[in-house]
């Protein structure tokens, strides 16, 4: 498949401006747009502009507020819950986490949980927010059902991601950023376009049956809970989705398990809603609420170069730390532009004649 | 291999009078005996009283101290750390926990990380004292290495469990305890025993080859992390362990990745010692502090109900939640009695003769 490459600037002016005439503040609209565009920086392809035009849907189907009054409507010192009355999840997360980061300022951490929000993009762009302040940050969300749990044919669970992000020294911070099944949906869907089969392990058919088809989630199929089954583990992959569910929504009162509001606009609501949008869970930790910084980023570093330099398998030049290849994919694309590829821009294309605005590569 | 049955009373009062021997004062002892026999109950009996000679082990070759002083080193109104001066992790967790509890009454949540502690038992025992407060418990540990992490033929993290306790209103509260690798090393000591072999995907051997050898850590193999390889989201499982070090260990100073302390005694200390003793982290968030406990609990109760209730795989009768069987195996223990393998009779026979105790199974 063919790609354009778009830089980075030009990307994110264009997107702001799909935003703006969708109605976004100038404001909200440059947020969004770090937010899309942080996963096409990271190489999280199919949580960037990939999903522009899905956006401008969800507001054309008025299941997006692009004005929204975004209130705290309980709180604690340490805590708060947020509703987002209906706003893009790209404008109402980043509110969010920025109350917990202010709480942990005030009480050495901070909780938030969202309700009535929408999706929020990557995981990471979020947590990592906390970074520059030297606390770790916490992110996740609930998504639409496509994850059947152990012993079940039933999709009951989003692929609801959690991002922790911890801060280092000299070394780059330590960034997990993981859907809880074997394999997240953008994996599954990279397979479908280049007509490929899945490994076993990622996706059962309509009767629970391990399948390689890659397509079986329009046939009645399912995503595996990280595991992939009952003898790796797959109830621990669901239990985490489950308490993904359980913080962002049920503490929130947002809606949860197979009510979660669908991403893709001419998908039918869910006709029973428990609660209202969707759900997020957002944390903050001061290190220093813990632990001198000085002390605790020396220890950091140590523990980062022992993992990366420990005795490798046959083939592997050096032991990963989580988020080691989306940092490098950042670096790439920051510097020589981001690929896209050609349905995406085509898809592009028509949002800038839907809009009456230009997109140029240079 | 046969068992020999025993009340929990019976136990409880046998396991107390063993930690007392050591030195332990009453109260301390009473609180280590819950946690250790809380594994029993559960039905993780490679957690239970099957360890108690070897906490009495490390004890002898003073790595535990019986009296300890426990002491918050450090805090914020949501935070603290606790040094736990060596004393049994049975016997500082709890006081760590009730730490985190007692914050979360002031401030909404409370998260308390722990250095200079040891084997804290069942993650479980912890996390769930914040039921009873309509608070979710969070807790995890970290422990000595004995998991490769993604491309890595080297022992650099412990099993390092997580255990998620949030509570329901008419239905059993929602308990995940996980080991974050594919399969406990309490599985892997079971099929030993068995003489039997493990699943693909458990574990590795020395040169980071699949193997089904459930022997083969003590030839330079390593468990696996969640996930079993990179196809399959073993670098998830391998940043959820990498995180409860970081949360337990860089957060409280003490030791971290592969400079855990081990729990069997004659296993020599690490030569290096980053920190101190085995670290913890706890965390317990009121419900209250987001959201109604009614409506939470109504929500919660829904939500359950709906998991139970989905479809299941041929051969399945329902979907089980996270602590189900645990809970269920806990009822039939109470009412039936522990049964204790032959070798755990006899080593617990062992203890009674060595502090002048008597065993009986009534």
């Amino acid at each position: 498949m063919s790609t354009q490459l778009f830089s980075y600037e030009r990307l994110f002016d264009f997107t702001r401006k799909v935003f703006e005439s969708m109605g976004c503040p100038e404001e909200q609209a440059t947020s969004a747009t770090q937010v899309l565009l942080s996963a096409d920086l990271r190489g999280v392809d199919s949580h960037g502009v990939a999903r522009l035009s899905g956006y401008v849907r969800l507001w054309e189907a008025k299941r997006v507020n692009a004005t929204p009054d975004i209130k705290v409507i309980h709180e604690t010192p340490s805590t708060a819950v947020v509703d987002g009355d209906s706003g893009l999840g790209l404008v109402v997360a980043p509110v969010a986490m920025d109350i917990a980061i202010q709480k942990a300022k005030e009480v050495g951490t901070g909780w938030v949980s969202v309700q009535n929000s929408n999706h929020y993009g990557i995981a990471a762009a979020h947590a990592m927010k906390a970074l520059v302040h030297d606390m770790i940050g916490i992110s996740m969300t609930n998504a639409s059902p496509l994850v059947a749990p152990t012993f079940s044919t039933a999709k009951m669970l989003g692929t609801n991601p959690i991002c922790v992000a911890a801060p280092a020294g000299s070394q780059p911070p330590f960034v997990m950023d993981m859907a809880t099944t074997t394999a997240a949906n953008g994996k599954l869907e990279i397979l479908q376009r280049k007509n490929q089969e899945a490994p076993l392990g990622w996706v059962q058919d309509a009767e629970g049956n391990p399948t390689t088809d890659a397509n079986i989630l329009k046939k009645g199929g399912a995503l595996l809970p990280l595991g992939g089954d009952r003898e790796h583990g797959s109830h621990k992959g669901y239990a985490l989705g489950a308490m993904v569910d359980i913080f962002s929504a049920l503490l929130s009162g947002a809606n949860y398990a197979p009510w979660v509001p669908p991403f893709p606009a001419y998908v039918p609501m869910p006709a029973r809603q428990p609660g209202k949008g969707i759900g997020h869970f957002f944390g903050a930790m001061r290190i220093d609420a813990f632990r001198s910084v000085e002390e605790y980023k020396r220890d950091m570093d140590d523990w980062i170069s022992g993992f990366r330099n420990a005795r490798t398998l046959p083939g592997h030049e050096k032991v990963l730390i989580p988020g080691d290849p989306e940092r490098e994919m950042e670096e790439l694309r920051k510097k020589e532009g981001i690929p896209l590829l050609d349905a995406v821009v085509t898809d592009l294309k028509q949002l800038a004649e839907r809009f009456d605005l230009s997109l140029s590569t240079a």
